[in-house]
């Protein structure tokens, strides 16, 4: 039965299989001072145009998003975060047990945060007797498959610049959001408008591994102290690098975000097209569409993918999520399976 | 230059590199609940004849320790250690970060703890105006190469039980600790003397992977929770649980650590045979010879390798580390240079 | 200008401060082993009727509630509280500072907690990659001045317990609570429908001190050790039990708490006459008037007390708060100010 | 029984405790923000001709060295203390709670810190793969009743400051060691030395209470945040400020401490008179001399104090402790005592 219910199912991209084995017996040295990682910082530097930035491979999201914001932060600080944010919901308190508690902010069926939003934190929390809020945590794409737009992020990164608030984007599925048709940001925009993010390679197709890209200065000191005391940093760092230059070495990582994208958008031009609405406009490699009950029930006969929540007695919205590997074939059994479970 | 460094700088051992191209594209669960994974820790089981124990795959030795302390500790106990144990000074206070202090006692060369050791932390420790030492901490090999002979183990054992202590081992270098010729230990002895354990892949021919035993049944409750806390686990865990499949599926853990070995072991006869002594006693991947200054230096004109530590004016010792992956023809390379050296 | 604001204005009931001069040159054991301390402790079992509780007196609200859930709960485990809950707002995150989330119910304008919010929690969380609640606070009286019924609290307890929750309850102000003419609670109920709870006392008539309660004796174990290390032992512990030993000699503690309650009950009787009515019903020794802003800014001119929020474009809540030591003549003077600037 | 065991047996001085009851009914704000502890702190500033100071009162040793600590660090960064420093022992690992390892440097006898002792744990912990030492404490008077030099306190000072360490001053004990026949400090020189230190009140008359003193402003921002986080933030703040204000108003601090020293210099005078020698030198109000074992025992019979250590077969140090409110009769029969049996 084929697996819409993740982007990570499968193994890695098989170019990036094939340099780890050509590479496998060359020395190197440990601990993320391997050539292969080196040249890959220095590859995506390049990419974003910023020659500034302080780049370090990490594992996976929650150990990143961890290891940096217990970096970045001092005791008393919190991070801001829509409620449905990975952080707030979906990382076992991994923030707060390195000591920083999570503000949530209700959020739209997007998942994404405002200016509004982050004020009223602010609002609420105006004295010692509080946390203070300090950092405020975005994912792009959000965790409901929506992107944000130049001018959302612009005026998120102005308020947090007033406000000084550090301004943190959790680029999990980053691929994703830089190839949606609803995006108009491009990775060397990012440096500018936040003060940290990261390049998500698990869930692009990488075996495993982030790349977090530290642009505001204040924040890079000692940044390797905090990954050894998180059990952020491999023997083996090549593993990352060799990954992530395979990504950024010419143009791989943009091209596996795009197919599933893609893939994304022929099923859920098919939904549209057979009269259905989704929770979230579909734009990435997730899409919520609402279905009857009963259709989903058929559908689960032949793939595997995630109910996300009840909408009404009779419909319910489903997660379908697509990736670099993806067939095209089975986007079509689904779409031939769909259409004629309809047209009975 | 060859480098005899550490048992980090190649990647994987070729048949592992191949189980993951062969795997790459079918579909699996994420998060460990892959058939790879279920499929190794069942393998592992078998392998050291405890079918009780719980098994889980994390990616290197200081989040393999951080998180199982975190885990069996409450939050006034603490870690007795060597005072030369990796937890105590190679970890960047990954345990203290997590609340507990560690225990240091003196200890020799060796890197060993002995009962006598563990006891002097009780004796110093007596109420509740101090930690309360509740963990044991040992490494086999120890940081110092050196390996736990069974009796050894079972005095370390039998004390813990009788106070009431954990005896966790680190087994970084497991796979050199059991194919040493001064080990009489298997791997089957060990669930019945510690309390949780675990088998290292990074340093014996996997690209990462630590498999975590945890044999205390009352350690056992909700782990995946504080490995995922953590950071610890991986969206595609396939990749540690393939790993190990391929590691524990015939004799390769066993095969390449003994392969390491071997390549020390030559090493370190030719070392005696030109007269030169050890800081302990050559038995696994690590030795530490005491070589002239002047050999040293022009050994390291040829060859990678750590300085260790001084031990009178005109001479200090080295540490020449070998692993899976060591060519023979290096290791001649380097007793035909030393030979040479010694003889002119 | 006479101040309402809050509880705390002034030092201690004349009685307690007369015995800390009696006692003040006998030589005492120090660290809470003095006779005072172990007095007092006995002396609240007896009045609860409960010999089997440990009794630790410790100097704060977030003190203790942040030593009480570090010390009772695993590293993955979280508190489940209102979200207008003390733990979740004002204690500076001193909770997840111990590595704990808080997982904040949206509560009623009363600030109590039911099985169903609790639930509603559980259900969220339902495996590794979330929080495991574990714990139940509530406040009695809560932040917002209301009282548990029994009928409300067995059923929070019930729950619990079937669900395999610790139940804790703050009682910063459970003087208050029990005094109330809503309540139908006694001491000696709480250790049968609750895990740990604590008894306010520098909110009713101490310097300082709560008096932390265990009555599950699966949390008891080495609580000093807790205290030592969250800075919660005094040095000279006596301060808490002699004053704890005033407080529960004879009737003290509830005399001084029945005191604040009707004088809060006089203020609130008088705003109603005057046609007003309340945030929450005013039944403890918080209360919140909703008034005119106009009058509100005339009363602020002779009385001190804070404004908590707006209502509508008129009208705002004040909070009012008695205690031990108010004084029935500026309760009076409040009255007649009030009535004067009604009929006016 | 007289009791020479500590320096916390009784409570306060009667000064303290009458102005804790001439202005118990004085309405004033909480935590912290009294006029009397506003005006204690002014007046601390001025005694020690600093007027760029930050002071916070807090309720105990390792409360005030807990809180002090967290806000000072960075999660990597290290304590570098005599092994016998109190933060490294007695208080239930409380500084590894927050997050940070701290490093012990064996000490002499006297408890004392050196640049050398200091310099070895930078050796040792030269990379990212080791904790970073950031911060130097020290206690002045030591554990073991020792008292800094002010050229030994430069010298440390200078050598923190070259290292870009803090140095951090636990004055649990200091006024003893300001009155001090050993001492050549006075409290105006501690601001140009360290960057924080506290002024111990608990231990010299009063109640409770440490006044914690900020001196490097880098290290003062947000401090009220942490002192709530760590519930060092009394509510009735007063207790503290009203004590301070006291001890400071006039001369008290000093004169009690001077009372404390004399005492303990009589005892260590009779000793000396009777031949006998001691642990470290006795210059403060915690004396270790050594004792045949025998003449220990008759002495517990009439007096309570703490064996200390074992020195050989027949003798053993003692620890004598004297305070502000030792009684000299209790003094003088000591001595008669200690005489008596010298002389049968």
């Amino acid at each position: 039965m084929y697996s819409f219910k993740n982007d990570y199912s499968e193994g890695a991209h098989p170019q990036i299989l094939n340099a780890l084995v050509e590479t496998n017996l060359v020395q190197e040295e440990g601990y993320g001072e391997d050539q292969y990682s080196l040249q890959a910082a220095e590859l995506i530097k390049k990419k974003m145009n910023d020659h500034n930035a302080a780049i370090h491979f990490l594992t996976g999201g929650t150990q990143t998003n961890m290891t940096a914001i217990a970096a970045f932060l001092r005791p008393h600080e919190a991070a801001v975060a829509a409620a449905t944010g990975h952080i707030n919901v979906h990382e076992t308190g991994a923030i707060e047990a390195t000591g920083h508690k999570v503000l949530a902010v209700p959020s739209g069926k997007d998942g994404k945060l405002t200016p509004a939003g982050i004020q009223s934190m602010l609002d609420a929390h105006p004295d010692e007797h509080m946390v203070k809020p300090k950092l405020v945590y975005i994912s792009d794409t959000t965790e409901n498959g929506a992107v944000y737009t130049k001018s959302e992020l612009k005026a998120i990164s102005a308020f947090c610049k007033r406000k000084n608030l550090y301004l943190y984007l959790d680029g999990a599925r980053l691929g994703s959001a830089l190839t949606s048709k609803a995006n108009d940001l491009e990775l060397s925009d990012l440096p500018k408008l936040v003060d940290a993010f990261y390049v998500g390679g698990t869930k692009n197709g990488a075996l495993l591994g982030e790349a977090l890209v530290i642009c505001n200065n204040a924040l890079k000191d000692d940044f390797r102290y905090l990954m050894k005391q998180k059990g952020a940093m491999l023997a083996k760092g090549r593993l990352t690098g060799i990954q992530f230059l395979e990504l950024f070495r010419d143009n791989l990582f943009f091209d596996l975000a795009a197919h599933a994208n893609t893939m994304a958008m022929k099923i859920s031009g098919a939904i549209q097209a057979a009269g259905y609405t989704f929770l979230t406009p579909p734009v990435s490699n997730q899409i919520f569409p609402i279905l009857p009950n009963d259709l989903l029930e058929e559908l689960h006969q032949q793939f595997n993918f995630f109910d996300w929540e009840k909408v009404d007695e009779n419909h319910s919205a489903a997660r379908l999520v697509t990736s670099w590997s993806t067939k095209e074939e089975a986007v079509d059994a689904f779409i031939a399976s769909l259409k004629e479970k309809v047209t009975r």
